[in-house]
């Protein structure tokens, strides 16, 4: 039976991969890199030295396919329908790679920046081709180093307080408000810096870009202070690099200042 | 300078090391290993069996120390404080084991479960540790595989659905009623099993207990049918082991089934 691999290789830093990320890495004999076209470019370089170190020239193979864009322009309510058409385009995909470029006993790799349960669309994909039944094939996700766990310990705090909650969410969210009921709020995914919105208010930022790449951006310090320095810095890289990938915690202080993270 | 690595090193499964903490493991002179007495025994023993793997005997120096007893009967609003007080009395420890045990140019290590950034007080302490004083030294975090990735990579699922948020909470805050705004509720630290209130709704559960281990254990389903049996496999795993660690994704379906995890 065909096996696939979805293997989290961390958030940029190649040291981030788990030693059985390695082993996955070292077992598989073919990988699929999706490219989303040049602006991602950078990443799907990184991903193929990744593979250089691991393994020899002539081990593997390397299938590579067109990612179909994704329909970014459809904003609110529209937003989850938009990704679910461009998931199914992508199930199309994968079904077809799966079938015509994995031999029956062979493995194949899905490498996955980050961790793939957080934000990722890969194992919604696998899911829907399985149940289209059209291949058939075992999965196993290798968790990885996601960019919330690389971005807070580059800023050597926690994500969450002393017995306290943590939410991760979206910048679209929290730029329709603060969210309930916590007070440490880590945010992926916000192309229009949505944490302007609360700098009239008593909260530290942690922000992080390309962390763990040679072009790491660490920013933190309360956000009256620092938000349109961050959003200053952001546009500047943005522009420089062409893309940007960046997450950043938001930890409010709801009685005053205090409370170290534990 | 003395310098620290607090260093993650994943939920259970050795293999759960990230490359970057097997240099630190390598670069370390000393290990603080803080015992918490005979119940987590086995935890100390899991972290011996990793030095002994990335380490020749006799390369390093292990230190071992015991730590203050935490007020655990304390509930309810006395819980932040009675923490406080066991972190004051662990700061004095780590000033200690840091200042007696470490040459001036040596470098120490936290060998800390699953990620640094959830739910631990290491960084917390070694912050009032810097603040006091009375020590100097430098430290970093490399962050581990968190027992909450870990959990959702087992179940092949992920954190949070398509645009929506996840929240990471406590057991006593989960009693106390489902956190506003999310439907997907990772709960950590639940000696009460506060999911069986919740056994009335439309709301999966993906539990696990000594997960990336030889003694996993992994149950998923709805709560209505899985929330007693799990109950009872806990009870008989504690039972038997004398401990047990254990996490759970809870996915409330608001409006019916369906929406797959992305």
């Amino acid at each position: 039976m065909r096996k696939i691999h979805v293997i989290g290789i961390g958030a940029g830093d190649p040291d981030q991969l788990t030693l059985q990320a390695v082993k996955a890495l070292k077992s598989t004999d073919v990988f699929f890199i999706l490219d989303k076209g040049e602006v991602k470019s950078d990443l799907t370089r990184l991903r193929r030295d990744l593979l250089d170190v691991h393994r020899p020239e002539g081990t593997y193979r390397l299938v590579e396919a067109r990612d179909p864009e994704r329909d970014r322009a459809a904003g609110g309510a529209a937003y989850s329908p938009a990704v679910g058409d461009w998931r199914s385009a992508r199930a199309g995909i994968y079904e077809r790679l799966i079938a015509e470029e994995l031999g029956e006993n062979e493995s194949g790799a899905f490498l996955v920046w980050g961790d793939p349960a957080l934000y990722d669309s890969t194992l919604g994909i696998l899911e829907e081709v399985q149940d289209r039944g059209a291949v058939t094939f075992s999965y196993d996700v290798i968790p990885g180093i996601s960019s919330v766990s690389a971005l807070v310990s580059r800023h050597r705090t926690g994500l969450n307080r002393v017995a306290r909650p943590v939410q991760i969410t979206t910048g679209r969210r929290l730029a329709e408000g603060f969210p309930e009921g916590v007070d440490d709020v880590v945010v992926m995914l916000d192309a229009h810096q949505a944490f302007r919105r609360y700098a009239d208010q008593d909260i530290d930022i942690y922000w992080g870009a390309y962390i763990g790449t040679p072009d790491e951006i660490l920013v933190s310090g309360p956000l009256a202070e620092t938000a349109e320095h961050i959003a200053r810095v952001r546009a500047e890289a943005r522009e420089r690099k062409g893309w940007i990938m960046d997450t950043y915690l938001l930890r409010r202080h709801p009685q005053g200042r205090g409370g170290a993270a534990e």
